[in-house]
């Protein structure tokens, strides 16, 4: 049976849908400090400033929040084409489409738990203007100096009722290999998916919501821990609502401060610190209730609405 | 005798000349992330989100870099007249002043080595505006999220011909401790004066030049060294010209990183991390030759411009 | 009326009470990176590694917790000469006696509340040991690169019943000004005392527990806030219990974590970042019953221990 | 042709030849805070509190400085078992060996310019003991708040006289991509070579001496540039030699730090930051000799030392 760990590269970009998406593109630029490639119709698309290819982040205007797509790169067009056809026998499919922004071919499937995704391989990769170049070469675009100076998209978290059943389509089907999950006796609560060195591209937690497809927050990685602690303070000067943090997880030990950008969808500043996972066979972390009951790493208590919140909200839907 | 190691509260704003005006007002706005409190005529007023005082900066259009003044504020009022009659007596003074931005009276005098310099106690306060206000009571305007995110002013750095008089007028006119000190056998090369519990506010060093009055730089604080890495960042990505560091002095042990400004001159970020001088009868740190040829802290050589370079530059006054 | 501002220089050093001797200088040793200075008796005399004097921190074995008696230093011979004529008038004199550990004198008194000072000028600077010299001439003695690696005594944090006595007492006899106080519409709830440049010194809260002379922790400094982040996981692999944090409190914006250290008392591990206060005529800043019920400056919420755990605990008394 | 981009696993040890045994087993233990996992007749075996293997650095004691061997692991069994066999079709394989430490096999073979490496696949990971044992179950072993707190290895660095070759023989033979290049007109002067997500593993410049095989330096990652600060004063508080930083290097941004080993080897103390490289078709980043002529990031000059220094030195082989 063919081995799946390495046959995906990275998370790629994730479209959220915002009410307020003037609001929300000012969140991602001047508090964050991203870029803007792309404003047509009701979308904005950014990257952080280390992000290589065009677009990280597709922010669309609409009705209630959540997420529109998300989509992984493969490792290569070999990859690619064998991972749709593994998509295919599953029936879970709905074909290929001219990737948006000059990217080439994509391939469209909804997981289990109903969300939109896309895999492709060819790609567009960003070319800095005179304006945007870097002074070090090996920069994707300049440092900006602005706000939270976010370097580059690292991970996605969403929800959904059937865990087991997104970790098996995940891992028996599109590949990457499951660094740590929270498993209680009547199933898994929380699955951490890696696809290269990164300690995770996603996790999904559990949904007691009842409802499908739920975005829980899209994560952007900043140099330092210090740079957490900073962007609290712009978070706070900002009247961003902080959610939680800046506190250290005990799963996966990420850095975090969590905050909900203007349009209510929830974002998270992470350091990475020197942490990876270099072990090509290794051994997934497994928690159990009690661990979890602990807290965070340094015993903050996890706030009610992390286990809870996601987007859209059920009263964005009535 | 009296002590006057208590009679200055801190070392309180200095007038830079620049050539570039506008450049140099885009350096500390939009590069330092200070703010304006008044544009007027030739000159711009600064200041650091928590600079307590209406300005701790101000920029005037001149045909060559160097500084129009700098100045200290007293510790009390008591404190401001009899520091004035000790002036009078050595007969370096020249009269009360309207201090400007409505700050008060003011009394200016000039150092043994030609620095134009004003006392005063009576203060302009920064208010903050809606705009400014910060979420914390306690800090006096928001923090910016921009560029560097510097504090407050921590101290200048002067030049000047004869050490030895320059020393004897600032301990013995007034007021302040020598918390460090280079000696060599033929002279002092450079003095620390502290007037509080940082490790100083002023620093002067020797002037080979044949000028006077001349200049060296200003040091504004930023709240990490982490920042102080950062801000190289910014200065690179943004073509300012970084003269020497970050690295650590082994001087008062500053970490510092220093710039050309725009208009020629050398400005500091720096921070101080938790050093602090409390004791109050803090015996003088003397460095001689051979302790001075090691370089810095973890032995990078200064570079020959820092013991030569001061503003106004020689070619400037031609 | 004479201005009391600057009688006094800084908070010199507390003496804490333990029932477990050897644990506690373990924990202020291994993971805080202290050295003893002396050990003798019952007791243990400690200082951080740029303390200047001999210690900072006694221990002294007691079968419970809390604070033995803490000392402040004046600024001056004629201060202490002063204050402790304005101390027997208040009628809370103890009276003069030989300090310990070689300092010279020392005048003892009791607080309003109960708590034992002693106030002296005559010190006992640190003199480096071969060993424990530091590279850098303008250090007290060796960075140890162990554990936390606390940097310098910051302040003190007491429990008192009656506040205002206590407010009255320390700035119309002792000295200081009031930079933050917590004031409610039935009196006030804390307050914060900074003798030099310092943000605070001394900061006393309110009593609920119906004992006096209470103690509520002791503050060391490291040189930034990646260290209390540092620190947070020294102390989670070493079974020390965090209370809470790291988080930046609201009230003076200390970056703060709070241990327990293996006797039962608290001990704050903290970073000032580059805030002092230097206007000398600072305008207290006043929190009222509203803004306190924000939480810290972050959003986190203050646990309840920190609101009603001080030393000695009532069951420690039965 | 076969893909060999993702073949190799990760940098995996490191055999460190040093005259002073005993003093370069007290550097890495007592001030870069690693733990000894094995101590045999003349070796010591040493890994990092997240390292998870038996060990990533092994000192031998021997007459002169250098490197005994180094190791890779493969991202699997088969492809260890297809790099050997285009080893041995190169000519360069010595033959498989039991693998010291109880790992299992290792096929040794030399580079074009002699050095002597292993590859495998069948690893020992560390199983901590109720000593070593992290508070937090995803961590190797117990953060150890001693030192410089290094958490994993993270590159090498060798010397080679005909860069083409052994550039040639690592992506035509071995693997990996070449995230970055030095190229002059006669020829590359520098390779860094990446095999997972990190920026490189493996790095190799230009030998001047004559010599073959030699090392230039191995480097351990810490969790912050904080932390690469601290180093540096511990290096400074402890004699070890500081050869150039803390400070940006311009190819691959590693913030970094260099010491002398007692024994004499290079060892260099980094933090990655956030950079990642997630390309699967990263192009490489090409530097010329003007662009190297600028030094490192933020301007420092490259020391000397560091291009010509490797171990063995010459004369130790006299």
């Amino acid at each position: 049976m063919k081995n799946l760990t390495w046959e995906l590269a990275h998370i790629a970009h994730v479209e959220l849908y915002t009410p307020k998406l003037d609001q929300s593109i000012r969140f991602f630029t001047e508090l964050l400090g991203m870029y803007v490639t792309k404003l047509e119709g009701d979308s904005a698309w950014l990257r952080a400033y280390d992000d290589y290819e065009h677009h990280t982040l597709k922010l669309t205007a609409h009705k209630h929040t959540g997420m529109g797509h998300f989509a992984w790169r493969t490792r290569s067009a070999e990859s690619l084409q064998s991972r749709v056809e593994a998509i295919e026998k599953m029936g879970l499919g709905i074909g290929w489409t001219d990737h948006e922004c000059d990217y080439g071919k994509a391939y469209q499937f909804r997981y289990p738990d109903g969300h939109l995704c896309e895999l492709y391989f060819d790609s567009n990769k960003y070319r800095a203007t005179e304006e945007t170049k870097s002074a070090l070469k090996n920069t994707a675009s300049k440092f900006p100096g602005k706000g939270m100076n976010v370097r580059r998209l690292d991970h996605l978290n969403l929800l959904a009722k059937d865990l087991a059943g997104f970790r098996d389509f995940q891992f028996g089907t599109l590949g990457g290999r499951m660094t740590e999950t929270i498993q209680f006796e009547d199933g898994p609560k929380g699955v951490w998916v890696s696809v290269n060195s990164k300690t995770y591209d996603l996790a999904v937690t559990e949904d007691h919501s009842g409802l499908n497809g739920r975005f829980h927050h899209v994560t952007y990685a900043v140099n330092s821990r210090e740079e957490v602690l900073i962007a609290a303070d712009i978070a706070l000067e900002n009247d961003i609502f902080i959610e939680t943090g800046p506190h250290k997880h005990a799963i996966q030990q990420t850095f975090f401060l969590y905050l909900y950008e203007p349009g209510g969808n929830r974002v998270e500043i992470a350091n990475p610190t020197a942490r990876l996972i270099l072990d090509p066979d290794y051994e997934t972390i497994v928690w159990n209730k009690e661990e979890r009951s602990k807290g965070q790493a340094w015993g903050l208590k996890t706030v009610e609405s992390f286990h809870t919140r996601g987007t859209p909200m059920p009263d964005e839907l009535l």
